[in-house]
Parts: structure tokens; C-alpha cells; sequence
């Protein structure tokens, strides 16, 4: 489960950086710096999620095609990034993965993960060998008018408002449908209602369900609104959000092949420090997040006090058996 | 400090409800279920704050004048209320509301206290003697097509929604306009940009606090989204949300003059279940308040750090000395 | 309920402090450096608990009598330091701690609060006037080898101390008796066992309070644990702990007249710096009282689901009526 | 990563239990009850840490010993449930443990398979074929005098304790020493202390090191009285506490397998109730690993502030590089 160290008798090939010389294994597309990961971060035994490293490739492939578009990287490398962006996005590269979630503060090890498996694999597809990066370098070409800074809150902006829209949102419907149909179902059968555990006054079941029904719609719709906030991306502010090393019509082209690739709507915002000092629309998303699953929570103890018995408990309602206990 | 329950020598009066006497100190305008639960919750010593007792008063003669044009409460009694509740909104009743603020789940006891005080302003009013509650009666007038559990979600959306447009939001734009005067006025001066506390690349001191400008910002933003979730009341619900004992007609005409006296735009929501099943847009405004001191405790983290020294921190502002050491 | 402000027409005197001179009301024992705070700081309208105060209190005391038998302050003024400090915990003094709970940082402004309250008291003790700081000096004579940063963590450890000491434990004790004789009480019992509230095995009333007496006895002596961590003081470390303006000898006697005060056994640590770097011995027992929490909490759930009904719910035990519903 | 679910053409074998039939792969020691949690529970793809299978291993062998000894289980059955688990210790059946580590409430599926994989496992030692569960059944034989109730909190205890022993202990003893040496190698570098990040007094970086040094060392200690709550386990306890279908007899051998097994001190609790009811043990190591990171991380942030810099920073230390950035 564990990232594996490199071992005395592995094959291996030699990968470099400024800080110097490191092994890696012979077959691996990720060079010495993920290798330092590797070694240095012995965390968690879990490593970081394929949809991050998805949503890198998609903001990596976009910069490379920005950077064509500004006149910065040639055709060729570009394209040859490009391609190897799209085999990360067809699961062909998950292996080269294999960076514990926990690393260094900002993302760096994440960020290098993806340039040194992007340079190596463009580099084959354009007929060199891994680590002659004199054809595509990780930083000079795969990391062009980036920084970790900058494309770190970009990747993680992407990834959260995929997940959103493409999992979450489709499952929250889905159970906001089921809601709304056993409240319908259910608006003949009268019970008694309680506060405080005490018998109170009658209700429906179905009345009690489109309680339920309306905790999924309006906690749904509040996390619309947050997921909306992710739009905003400080690519191409690099290191400080001052954009060296960049510069706007990048930036611009950047977000435009990102829409592309994703179909959503990111764009630049009225100010890049504020998305690189703080993390604000993220912890509103988890908290958003926390809001959902806190109505959700609510509901399914409710179901379990409903369902308890069966005859020294309410038994109001009679949930499927899913597993024999112990 | 704590509320004071009732000494053998103090003047008292005899107050009842259900479950039977209780003797009040004789000049309070409250009764036995207030003393009750004076008595009952001696938890931390910290009253109910005002506010809370303003919106509930607010809610109260919203209530009163609602009954009134549904025909259900005769006139003297509905404007001899609303006087009472005037009289608690121009702070002359404050201290009869000493109940601790951690009490019943429901907050029953605020409630009660809200239909006491008011009963027995209200009767002294009309010219009777506190306790005679055939003039006018906590429950069956005061509270009338009312109960805890549908008056008390209102009254905290009804708070919460007036503290944040009243004194959080003015307070929030007025710094939003410090930081930004600042912004401008630094625009000029160079230094370094940091990442991880390492030296880094060039940055203005002005583009930095443009960051701190829009932190505010964004979060105000935030604010603002889930404050209007605080606009729909599930008045009229009464005890479980199915309008036992009230009708849509006194709940459109409350809403109505709640909205003539907050001069804000509270509605009647689509379901009133969820509103009182589960406390979800509280939830979300707590996490927005969360989201803005987040973000002010970053800056003020960087001023302080930008601050360090004199002669062996950072030492790039000079925040004013407002406290002398020890 | 806030601590006022200085008005116009108030009658005052002029106070100073090394920023310069502050008005402060004509009869409080406070001086400039309380009021700036209580200028400075309008945040949440709650004081600093007067426990806290008391706490400051007996520190000063045994200070001031540890600095006598140091030899560093005289005789008379040390006497008159510690009757001021007497008559604090004697809570002839209370209506002299105004300050908001929320301050800067370090706690100086409580300190400074009981150096001026203490030192204008004794000078006046001496038979001077408040404000004659040549007869007792609130730095100079009852501040003589402290800091802020060592007694502000001695004084949360001697409160918290105490308030477990003379407070929480006879309170759970007392708990712990009621239930192990309900579980006497309640041995021959038998009912329905409940695994994810389904029916399980049989069991009886008594088992059940059994374990609820030891959730209590458990947790408790947990905390007990904690609090003896508290004993530890970093007294007579100054500002950071190396005892500049202070030394060992004082420190040593100040302790003993703290233990002769609280009759307890507070002693100084092997190492003062960790207890000014940190918090952590404070955080133990947060926690501990939060499993002490988490336990009755657990226990008042049961108790209520038991509760439940009468008709329709579980209506296993009858809690008494406190309070009517509304 | 996920668990797979059966895919039709996998070849597979028939598995049943009290609510019917599915397919199991067909080489899997896992059963019908694993399969169906398998199914069920598709949460997070993160699976069970193994520490707590071998954790369970262990409670299983015990408790086979320990029926053995008390005259339930044949000698046979239990021995070749024991060779299971070792083989299980030995890490040779990994893979056989799939399920998400979110499952349902009480650790049902992680109990199911366990006893599922031992059950097939000493099938095999005894000759017979995986489902043949007259030889060895999950329930009446490797579930023997145990219910999830009484063994998942007991799991959880061991599992929990070795962890704590084996090598988080071990661990801080390392940073702990590191520390000291450093505050004895930095006992003559005076530098300037600070408060609030302001310049305040003198103090040696030594004595700053040797505050680092006993923030671990009282934290660890903090850690260790938990710890030794985790030495009392309910095993016995069965569904409620109660014992049915064991016995003390088991109990006690058992809990003597497994000291055997740990070498660690394990014992029968005063009250099984309560360890039963709340998870208070717990919770309290929770809170401790708590305060051993917040002193950690104290130390970490203190560290950083120091090496910031090179040249715009305070520049005191100079941490090792391990990373380029990017």
C-alpha cells in the first residue's frame, strides 16, 4: 500500500534537480523530485486521489495550449504534452501516482509529480528517452508560466466543482426524487407527531417526508451556490499572484482551453491574492458540504428511531434487511 | 449575575399554570413558567441576550396584529399587546428576561417569558393587576395560533437576519473601505514576497493588502447568500409544521406586519417541515460568520507578523501601540 | 451590561501609564492601563469570570508575601498588598473588573487590572489616595518579579484547579452516588436490550444505570488525571521564562503562600519554558472535561428515548415534569 | 483500489446465510456476509488499516484458546482456528480484507469477515472445502461466546494500544532525545526572546529547545495514562454486556491468550455496561494524540518562523533543503 522506497537491487535510472542526483525506478515516468516525495514523506499509507491528478492533467494540458496560443511553447512540445495529459485522463498513467496525501505545505511534490510524468511521457512521444529533458523539461516546458502557488487553489478549484457537479450533485437529485416520491406516497397515513421524543400533535408521514425532501433541495441549493465561487482560478498568478513569469493573454488563452476541456465556466478573477493567501471558497465548499451531510445525517436517524422494534421500539416504518448481525 | 432564585423574605406574588403554583417576586411582570425555569436552569450564568428577546417582541406583536385582521383576537386585547411589545423594543422591560441561556431544548422558557412579560404589561394596561390572565392570558392570547417550536426558528432567523444587516455587514463594509484605502495608499512599496516564510519573488505592499480588501469581500459575499436564507419563516406552523390551531391566513397577514417592522422581506416558505425538523440555514450562516473570521484572523496573523520586531522580526509595519506591556 | 466607556460629564480622574494619561471614573480602583482596555476592547459584553479574578488574586498575595520573604518589598507594602488582595476574595471588589473577556492576547490587561485595583486599594489601605503610585506601585511593588506570561498561565492553572477541585467533582460524585443507587434500585428490572435500537437480548434497568454510573466514574478519574497536570506552574518565569527581575528563592516562597491560600499542592516544574511556549496542560483538561460532557450527554440521550411517549414511544421510565410546553 | 463488486464472468462460488445466497469469487476465504458488505458499502475505496484486522486476529485466537480451555470448543476446531490467524499475522491473507472502512454502525462486516476468512482458512487446514462450514462455522465456532458488541470496542482497544506501544511511543522517545541534544548543543547561543512577536528579553535558544524537549515528554506522558485505560476490554460482554452464550470462565482465559499474544496486561473490566454503551477510552486517546500533535505542531510552526529568510526573515536556524520548489 505504501509508496515503495527504491531498493538496492531495483532497476533503476539516474533523474536529477538542482538540489542533485537521485535514483529512480528504471520504468517510472516521474523523475527525482517525486522520488524525493516518496522517500521524505512517509505519512499516511494513502496516497493522493486519481481525481486531483485528473484535474491537474486537464489545467496542465490547458496551460501548454495557452502558452502555444501566447507564442511562448512551440507547437510540438505543446502538443506532445498535450497528449500525454489525455493519457493521464484515460487512466493509463494512475501507477505514477504514488505521492503520499500528506507532502510539503504547498502542493509542490504534486505539482512536480504531474511536469516530471507529463515531460518523461512527451518526451517518448517524441521519440527521446525519459530524462532527456533537454527536449521536454518538467519546469521549463510542462510548467511554463506556472507555479506550484498558482496552480495548486487552480487544480483544486477544478477537481472539487467536477466532483460536484458530475457525482454529488446527480446522487443529491436522485435521493430528492426518492424523497419527494415516498412523501407523496405516504400523505394518507396519519401518525402522531413528536417534539422532544413526547407525543405531540398528528401529522402525516408524508408531511415528515417533505421535511426531508426540502432539507436535500434547500442544503443542495446552498452548495450550488458555494460550488459557483470555484469558477474564479488565480492561474497564471505564479508564485506571488504578481504573474513573473506569466503574463494575462497565457492566462486568458489558458481558461479558455480549460473550458474546453472541463465544459464549465472558469475565469479569471477581479483579484489573484486574495485566491493565493487564503483558501476561503474551498472551507465554504466543505462547509457547504458539511451542511448537506448534516441534513442527510438528521434524516437517516430519524429513519432509524422510525424503523426501531420491532416490537419494543416505534416500528412506524420497516427497513430492508441488508446484512444478518453477529 | 445569575439570575436570583426567589429568598423566603422577598415580596412575591402567587403565579399558576398546570402544573400549579409558584411564587414570582411581586413587581416582576413575568410568571410561574419564567420562575420556573429560573429556578429549574441554573447553567451558566449567562442571560439570554437582548436580541433575542427584540425579535421575539418584534414576533409577538407581528402575531398580535396577524390575529387581529384574522378575526381571531379582539382588538384591545391586540393593540394592548402590541403596546406591551413596543415598551420591550424601547428597552424599558429588559431586566425581566433573566433566564439562562442554556435551558430547555426548545426554548420553551423564552418563549413563556416573552407571553408572560407581555401578558402582564399588556393587562396592566388595560387597567387590571398582574396574574389576573383572564384580561389578558400568556398562552391563549399572547401565544395565540402560536408554538415554541414554530415562533423560536422564526425568531432566530428574525435575530440573525437584523444583527447581520444592522451591525455585522456596516462594520464589515467599513473595513472593506480601510483595506482598500490602504491598498491604493501602499501601491507604491516594493518588497518581497514570501512563500512557505522563504524569500521569494517581488510583490507591492498594496497588491498584498488588495488581497486582505477582497478576503473581505468574498466573504461578506458569502454572507449575504445564506442571510437571505434566513428570510423564509415557518410561521404559523405551530408544534409539528401542520397549522394545528392556526391558519394561512393569520401567517400571511403576520408575515406582513413583521415585515412592516423590520422594514425587511421574511416569507412564507414553500415547506414548513424542514424549518422546524432541522436548523440547517443557522447551520449555514454560522459557517459563513466562520468564513469571514477566517478570513480576518489570516490578515490579522500577517499584520502581526508584518509587524514583528522592531529590531528582530520583519519589521515592515508599524501597527500603533494601544497597550502598554507587563 | 457592557463595561462603559468614559462620558463627558462623568466625574473622573487623570490616571498615566508610560503611554500617558487616561481619565478613568473619580471612585474605581482600576487605573489607565484598565481603561484603555476597557476602551479598546468593546467585543463581547462578557467580563472576565470573577473565578479568574479570585485566582489573580491569591497569585498576587502569595507574591507579594514571597517577595517579603525574599527580601525585596517591605513589610508594610507587602501587607497592605495582600489585605487588597483579601478584600477581592472577600468580593467586596467585584464591581472593579469590567474588562471584556475577549483582550489582547497575553492576558496584560487582567493582569493590570488586579496590579491597579490592588495597588490603589493598598495605597489607600496605607492611608494615602488612589493614584499616589509612589506609596504602592502597580508595576514596581504588585507586579515585583512577575510577568503577564508567567502568571497568566499560573492563574489559569490555580482557577480551572480549583473550580474542578471545589466544584465539578462533589457535583459528579454526587451524580455518581444518585446513579449506582438506581442501579440498586432497579436490579430485578429485566427488559428489551437494543443493538442500533432493534431488539436484542434481555437485560436489566439496574445493568443499564451501572453502566451510566461508570461513564461517570470513568470520565472523572480521567479528569482527575488531567487536573493533577495542573499543579505544575511556571511562577516566577517573567516574560520568558529565563526569570529576569525575578529568581528562585521567590519563586520557591511565593508557592508555599500560594499552597497555604488554596491548600493545595502547586510546585514549580522542572522546566518553565514548555509551560509558557504552550498550552497543552489547559487543553487536557478541555478535554477531559468534554469526555466528562460526552459521557452525561450519551446518558441524558438514553434517558430521554426511555422517556419517550407515553403512548407512543418507548415509555420505559417517567422522567418528572419540570416545565409546561408552550 | 474500490472493492470490486462480482462481475458476471468471474468465476465464483455460492455462499449463504440466515437471508440467502450470493456469489462469492470463487477463490475468496471471505463469505456471504463480507460479499454483501462488499455490495452494500461502496463509500470511501478506503479499506479496513490492517492493524485492525491483526488486531482482530489476535482477539480471535484468544478467544478459540479460551474456549478450548473452558470446554465449548473441540480441540481440533481450535487449533486450526488459531493456525488461521496466524497466518493471518503472518500479513498471508491480506487481500482477503476488502471492505470500506465506512461500514454499517456497529463493525459488523469487519467481524463477518474475519470470521469468514478463519472459517474457510481451518476449513482448508482441516482438509475440507471453503463453504463446507460443518467443519468450521463463522458464527457457532469462530464467533464462539462473542458477539460484534463485546469484540469490535475490544478490537479497537488492542489495536489501539499496540499501535500506541509499538511505534508511536518509540517514535516520540526519538524526537524527544533529538530535542534534548539540541538543547544542550544551543544551551550558549543567547538570543532575543519575544512575546506577541515582539522583542522582549534575552533567552538562549537552548532554553527554547529545552521547552520543545518537555512539550513532547509531558504530552507522551499525557499519552500514556489513556493508554492504560485501553487495558480494559468487554470481551464476554457478547450482544449487551449481559453474557449470554459465554461465560466468565471464557473471559478470564481468553483475556490470558491474549496477554500470551501481546504481550501487553489486558483485563476484565469492573463493568462491561459501560464500555459497551460509550466509547469513552477512546475518545480520550483521540484527545491525547491531539495534544501530542498540537505540540508538535507548535514546535513545527516555531521552527519555520525561525528558518524564514535567508535574508528577509529572522534567519536564526537553517532547517536542511529537501525539496526543490517549483
Amino acid at each position: 500500500m505504501l509508496p515503495l522506497k527504491m531498493s538496492d537491487d531495483m532497476s533503476y535510472r539516474i533523474d536529477s534537480d538542482v538540489l542533485g542526483e537521485v535514483k529512480v525506478p528504471k520504468d517510472a515516468y516521474y523523475g527525482s523530485e517525486t522520488q524525493r516525495s516518496i522517500n521524505n514523506f512517509v505519512v499516511s499509507g494513502i496516497t493522493v486521489p486519481l481525481d486531483l491528478v485528473y484535474a491537474y492533467a486537464m489545467l496542465k494540458k490547458a496551460a501548454a495550449q495557452g502558452n502555444k496560443r501566447d507564442g511562448k511553447l512551440d507547437l510540438r512540445r505543446a502538443d506532445a504534452i498535450s497528449r500525454a495529459c489525455d493519457e493521464i485522463l484515460a487512466h493509463k498513467l494512475d501507477f505514477q501516482f504514488k505521492i503520499d496525501i500528506f507532502q510539503a505545505g504547498a502542493g509542490t511534490s504534486l505539482n512536480m509529480n504531474l511536469n516530471e510524468v507529463i515531460a518523461n511521457r512527451a518526451i517518448e512521444l517524441l521519440g527521446g528517452k525519459k530524462g532527456d529533458y533537454k527536449i521536454v523539461h518538467p519546469n521549463d516546458h510542462v510548467n511554463m508560466s506556472q507555479s506550484t502557488n498558482d496552480t495548486m487553489p487552480t487544480m483544486v478549484h477544478i477537481a472539487t466543482y467536477l466532483a460536484i457537479r458530475n457525482k454529488l450533485l446527480p446522487a443529491l437529485k436522485n435521493l430528492e426524487g426518492a424523497l419527494a416520491k415516498k412523501s407523496t406516497e405516504f400523505k394518507g397515513i396519519v401518525k402522531v407527531g413528536r417534539t422532544h421524543l413526547q407525543d405531540a400533535v398528528p401529522i402525516t408521514l408524508g408531511e415528515e417526508f417533505s421535511g426531508y425532501k426540502w432539507a436535500v433541495t434547500n442544503t443542495m441549493q446552498m452548495l450550488i451556490d458555494v460550488q459557483n465561487r470555484l469558477l474564479e482560478i488565480p492561474l497564471g498568478g505564479t508564485a506571488a499572484g504578481t504573474m513573473i513569469n506569466a503574463d494575462e493573454k497565457y492566462a486568458h488563452y489558458a481558461v479558455e482551453e480549460l473550458n474546453k476541456i472541463t465544459k464549465a465556466k472558469f475565469k479569471i478573477p477581479k483579484n489573484r491574492f486574495v485566491l493565493m493567501q487564503q483558501r476561503l471558497e474551498e472551507l465554504a465548499v466543505a462547509d457547504a458540504l458539511k451542511q448537506v451531510a448534516t441534513a442527510i445525517n438528521k434524516i437517516s436517524n430519524d429513519l432509524r428511531l422510525l424503523n426501531s422494534g420491532p416490537r419494543s421500539g416505534l416500528g412506524e416504518i420497516t427497513l430492508p434487511e441488508i446484512l444478518p448481525g453477529s
